[in-house]
């Protein structure tokens, strides 16, 4: 049996699989992204561990290669390249170490392109030639697939939808500009939002006497599925954000195909519903193209 | 010699062509847009003229097929679609007409992925496999190319830039909604902020009492050169609106190259200038990558 390794390389924690030829997890396991130590020292620690899983779980099997998602990896270099979430270096070439510890193929590309692959190959998007993938969670990635192709950009950076401007001279964003989606749309985007409300609207909510700290994205979900107006409002307000930048997209590349996936998308018509009413106001070919907007984990 | 037949099909007038391999211009003509006729004695009057200046001017060339530029022409089809400005129907079989009264292969797409087309084979972007061409007119079009081929979308609607929403409530689009960058990045556009700022500004200009009926894009441009301060508020306030939107672009999709064209690119350093500063101040990638911007004819 041939298997692949699939790594996503996040700022907290490294999680890693052996998968097969289906698609199919076969085992996994985790490590601590530790940044006390150099890159070169964690990438080896990391390959002996996937070793290990290998040897624990499938000896048998024969690694093909390793694939790796990581923040701000670029795909045309095989560096990650200034994520400001992996405070080792710069660019850490991140390709050219894996492959030097394992001797395997190695491809790098940034967790929001490794997603639109994988709903590409296995997912819902199977022989879907455009679409765009994005990933709700600590903060907004996009993949966009065209022609049946993943687009990199010339320098490996397209996709940033994230940092396209949502609210002139809006919130301040980690890339160092202002209004930019991902302070809107994702987790602590959302969050911002129930507190600003809290304090704007003077309207009763669960969380009127709450510590602003003891409030997750997960706490508004719930508090929205039971009916609380301003946890309700705060989804209203990131959903419409959303749905303009994602109307402006589809003005521009005409997709089939918008697929959400990332722990925000648990909140499914919560999002999805003030989402699809402002892309439709704004961008009229949603209504006219039966455009399948979908929900994953 | 073997010559290709290209038309210009415009609301008013319908340009065409004949060009020989290198691109080159070997005789034109043109005729009035009649939309009083059916769309079906027009297109055949204009093959009957074609025709025509096809035996006066190169008869011993064979013709090798017709390529059509019009707005809201779709590749995928063949058709032109809702075009406001042609009012003969809602779809028009463009390509099947122009195939059978000519006996030639015929490709029709709409006039900004015509001049994406154009610059990719013969002008600016020749060898460039990652760019955004802009026709800055009475509209604003945008064709995009990614991976060396034109983007269609699964539709054939890819590249509306110019209907992706620039001022939130902004002025009202002949497609119905509000804010489109066209009605700010345009002639039209430019005219629009020019009035709206000898109103609201006060502000002495050599426009203060001319007629606004007589003021057009032109005289706007030729006296911004002059000097006039309004002219050119109008100029920064245009450019500043279309920068904004194209870094959003460049977030997306990480082109080296954006070719602007069409009448208002005549304004040169007017509309770059304050173009370029806003795009750089909201996107740095501009900064980074020494990005091209070209303004033609």
């Amino acid at each position: 049996m041939d298997l692949m390794i699939g790594v996503d390389l996040g700022g907290t924690y490294t999680k890693f699989g052996l998968v097969n030829e289906k698609g199919e997890l076969i085992a996994e396991n985790y490590v601590k992204t530790d940044t006390s130590v150099t890159y070169t020292a964690f990438f080896e620690y990391l390959i002996s561990q996937i070793k290990l899983l290998h040897t624990d779980t499938a000896p048998l099997s024969k690694l093909q290669g390793i694939g790796i998602g990581a923040p701000s990896g670029n795909s045309l270099t095989g560096h990650i390249e200034n994520a400001s979430n992996l405070a080792w270096a710069e660019s850490i070439p991140v390709a050219k170490l894996v492959a030097k510890y394992s001797n395997l193929p190695v491809a790098v590309t940034n967790d929001a392109n490794a997603a639109a692959l994988g709903e590409m190959k296995y997912g819902v998007a199977k022989n879907v030639d455009n679409f765009i993938s994005l990933t709700l969670g600590t903060g907004l990635g996009c993949g966009i697939v065209i022609n049946g192709k993943l687009v990199t950009g010339q320098n490996g950076h397209a996709g940033e939808l994230g940092h396209t401007i949502a609210v002139d001279n809006g919130r301040p964003c980690g890339c160092g500009r202002k209004g930019c989606l991902e302070t809107y749309a994702s987790a602590p985007g959302l969050r911002q939002t129930l507190l600003q409300l809290l304090i704007e609207s003077g309207q009763k909510s669960v969380f009127s006497n709450v510590n602003p700290d003891d409030i997750s994205a997960k706490d508004i979900t719930s508090e929205a599925a039971a009916g609380d107006k301003l946890a309700l409002l705060a989804f209203n307000r990131t959903g419409e954000i959303l749905g303009r930048k994602l109307a402006d997209t589809v003005a521009l590349l005409n997709p089939s195909l918008i697929v959400i996936s990332g722990g925000l998308a648990n909140s499914g018509n919560l999002i999805l519903e003030p989402l699809i009413f402002s892309s439709k106001k704004t961008f009229s070919v949603f209504l006219k193209e039966q455009f399948l907007l979908r929900f994953l984990r």
